[in-house]
């Protein structure tokens, strides 16, 4: 199976590889696998001395990097990479660039990139509940209508819009699934306004004390980082007839409160859940500590699957601290 | 008032241009409109000897077309120009570049040349009950999910989804507005699949034999080209608070059969309705024949009509063939 990874240099994106070169897809094994990134870590596991593993770090933007990176086609494109949230609202015109328009150039060439013979190639596209948009309805559903709060959002929603036509057309085989919170993310300026969730993580299990800038109330929408590997590569190997007509599904998330995972975290380090204080930040609770409960029947019929309980996720979540 | 129209060469941009000029936006006068279309047609009434007038004949993907068309700003875009469904369809990259990039280029190349002082310009964005996609539901409302079955409504949705996130940004004031049929487009090969709503008004006012491609109790959603034009003038003096969240509506469009468009059109030009044989083609009808009844109450608060009866659609189109 010849893969290629873009955002392979990012938190996701290791992980992913890691697991790719470890286990392939649905038992075929990993043939190839393309990491591309602006920038790509060291050499380092899982690319260290992996003569499957090529690495192209570029920009996307460039045709030149695209013709590089597609060359000979690809069974999957898992394609990761993308200008954040925050930067995002901070320049539309990048965002536009990278997460649209370089993004519908990229899939495009993968397409054209098939050999003849080759089926259409599996596109697996991670959108976000950005696309849903907020104020949300009282509980979310496949049926909630998606109506984005902020560019990054909507330039997601746009490229499902696309993938969806591009499947119609043949042109590839596309799995779009919408990433909510994904614990824990590394410590430190990681500029995502949701860096909360991660960071309560660390502190804990460093014993250090914490001030959360949501309440102990404020519900969140999370999956562990195993769980999210899981959920891409089952991505890339699963039947498309299993997705829903717009080919886009939200992904299974738990919804818990900040008070439920700070008890959890503490209970399995060890350390005094008292070391969390709370000193809510009025439009961060809005945003990002007012999630309703989320049903997700769609992507459930499609084998997607959350953590379980908020125990699983944490235990899953120190596990790759 | 200043107003820029791409598609002034079309059937519904003519039309408008001439309404524009003699009437202007709810009592304000236009002191300039700038047709702007691929071609545009030899000089004759509205432009003949109006100094309001500019004319700019070229290809808005062109950069140097786009500075020279907003030069100065505008108080009013309306955007008409696109590739049609048909060619989209045979050309989807063509698409790509007219109905999503250029579009998009356009709208933001307008709200760049807007004066300081000035508010973001009004841009009226005609935009396609194909966002819809088929098979569509028993009823068709404003919950109806977008789920676009040709590319030319998915780069419609995702210039929709644009024109949101360009208002949430401030930089233009969007409404978008979905047509359903307009009644009657010029006889002749215009190479829409849907002619045959115009070409039955041209065949019994001619009083010669037609074959409809549809049977007769095929159901279409339609409006006459006057009504068509008083939405689009609407549309730009409007408060935009109206709107709803999302910033597009689906106009209101009357539900009716074939076999009433007849008798409606026999009625009103003494034709015998005998002339309309029937010889449905299977899939014309499966997607040009079958819409379900529609219910637009988001369009409705924010002053959009439809006909009122089929005889007044007929009347009115009559007077426009």
């Amino acid at each position: 199976m010849r893969i290629i990874l873009t955002g392979a240099g990012g938190f996701v994106g290791r992980h992913l590889a890691r697991r790719l070169l470890a286990e392939g897809v649905d038992g075929r094994p990993v043939t190839r696998l393309v990491l591309a990134d602006l920038a790509l870590p060291d050499l380092a596991p899982p690319d260290l001395g992996d003569a499957r593993v090529a690495r192209i770090a570029g920009d996307l933007s460039d045709p030149a990097v695209r013709a590089q990176l597609v060359e000979g086609g690809a069974d999957v494109l898992f394609h990761l990479a993308a200008l954040p949230g925050g930067a995002a609202a901070r320049d539309p015109a990048l965002s536009r660039k990278v997460n649209l328009d370089g993004t519908l150039d990229l899939i495009e060439a993968v397409a054209a990139a098939k050999p003849v013979s080759a089926p259409p190639p599996r596109v697996v596209y991670t959108s976000t509940i950005a696309v849903l948009g907020h104020p949300m309805p009282a509980l979310v559903d496949d049926t909630t209508p998606l109506r984005p709060a902020m560019t990054y959002g909507a330039h997601k929603l746009m490229v499902e819009v696309a993938l969806a036509d591009y499947r119609r057309q043949g042109l590839v085989d596309p799995v779009a699934i919408r990433l909510s919170g994904i614990l824990a993310r590394p410590g430190g300026a990681s500029g995502l306004k949701s860096a909360f969730m991660s960071d309560v993580f660390h502190a804990l299990a460093a014993g250090r004390p914490y001030t959360c800038p949501v309440s102990s109330g404020a519900t969140i929408w999370a999956m562990s980082l195993d769980r999210c590997v899981a959920n891409l590569v089952h991505a890339a190997g699963m039947d498309t007839g299993a997705m829903p007509p717009g080919g886009a599904v939200t992904l299974p998330a738990l919804c818990f409160s900040m008070g439920d995972l700070v008890m959890a975290i503490a209970r399995q380090t060890g350390a005094e859940p008292s070391l969390v204080s709370y000193a809510p930040d009025e439009a961060l609770e809005a945003a990002f500590g007012a999630y309703p409960p989320l049903a997700t029947p769609a992507a459930d019929a499609a084998g997607f699957r959350h953590d379980g309980t908020v125990d699983a996720l944490v235990e899953s979540a120190l596990a790759t601290l």
